[in-house]
């Protein structure tokens, strides 16, 4: 047993599980600021940083803690409904609630009341996830290009046309926007409810983002801002 | 604060860090076994996992840990001589002491006694290292050839000529022979001791195997079982 302390937070557009892609790197766009916990705020931390492309963050499932752990899981890239042991998938029910990441940096900032803040992109996480550590990327140890990725190879990953009508579209901040229609190609219902009345309420960055699904296209009713 | 399971330890040929290669897949001959802790060998819970090459380990840097954590170390990889923030290096000095390892799975065991072990090559991993979680290496999310190593780009690893007269390797196992030479070729003294007189004495699959560094050259000189 060995007790862990929170190094970092970090900030998405995103702020429940809903919407948050299944994997690191899905959506390159998608922006977040890795915020150092007051007593890790130290420019020395992370000297040299800048100067990898990108980064390995372990982080906390906070949203999927459960006391009781399962051998096996069900992973949404199968459909939901093939069990596959908890080791052979990342799923976020596991019996230690770690997350692995590789998200790209894009620059440190030196904040002077946050210290330094990282701006990556490509993050797989919901705003405020507790963040344990933060290592560089190394490619000639971390990169592996011909891996067999066992049941995951092979799987088309779905990705859908979206109509947002520009008016929408500006009530996100300019540069978010490609981080939204990025989500909303990659399909963040559930695995196969395929209700094209059904629609689905997304939290992102301040606002409700309202849509529906029929067949293989997405489109955007309204963007509202969130109550709080 | 988040406490951790020890989920598995890993079973590898050696007892001391003086030795272990600096990073994982260095010396991809070096063989390893996983044995999950009781409470976890279950077959189901790796079920799918022999079709995957590589994994990641998550692990805990068990015989560097210190209370308090310093903002910046020296990787040796520089020399030991220029200071770099923890964050940017792969140091086991760091706030929480987890270590993030991917190796290549050669094999599923099912074993009567044990539950399942895996078998792994690769690892930089001292034996019985604790390990808190281990999930599938995904190539379409985790490869990233192009990624920029920041200040270990363009560093060459040192690599000595090894002669060890094969009546003194033949002390080793013959699987294990090959992962003995490739931690000797890749140098494991401390940076930047250039004493040829000096004798070191390195544990290995239970011998104490001794050698010299003239030059560019490593000499085996004896290898002794080891001391209990």
């Amino acid at each position: 047993m060995e007790s862990l302390q929170v190094i970092a937070r970090i900030h998405t557009e995103l702020p429940e599980k809903f919407g948050v892609p299944r994997q690191s790197g899905l959506v390159p766009q998608l922006r977040g600021r890795i915020v150092f916990e007051p007593a890790y705020r130290n420019p020395d931390a992370v000297r040299g940083l800048e100067d990898f492309s990108h980064l390995w963050l372990i982080w906390q499932f906070s949203e999927a803690i459960r006391q009781d752990w399962s051998p096996t899981v069900r992973p949404p890239r199968l459909g939901g409904n093939r069990r596959m042991g908890v080791f052979a998938t990342r799923s976020p029910f596991r019996p230690n609630h770690l997350g692995l990441s590789s998200v790209r940096l894009e620059r440190v900032e030196q904040s002077e009341a946050l210290g330094p803040v990282l701006h990556v992109c490509g993050a797989d996480l919901m705003d405020g996830t507790p963040i344990f550590d933060i290592k560089p990327y190394l490619p000639y140890t971390d990169s592996h290009p011909d891996a067999v990725g066992g049941f995951t190879d092979g799987l088309e990953s779905r990705c859908l046309r979206v109509e947002c009508p520009p008016r929408l579209l500006e009530c996100i901040p300019a540069d978010s926007r490609e981080g939204l229609l990025g989500v909303l190609a990659g399909d963040p219902r559930p695995r196969y409810q395929e209700d094209p009345q059904r629609v689905y309420g997304m939290g992102f960055a301040g606002q409700n983002v309202r849509f529906t699904v029929d067949g293989e296209t997405l489109t955007v009713h309204s963007i509202d801002p969130l109550e709080k």
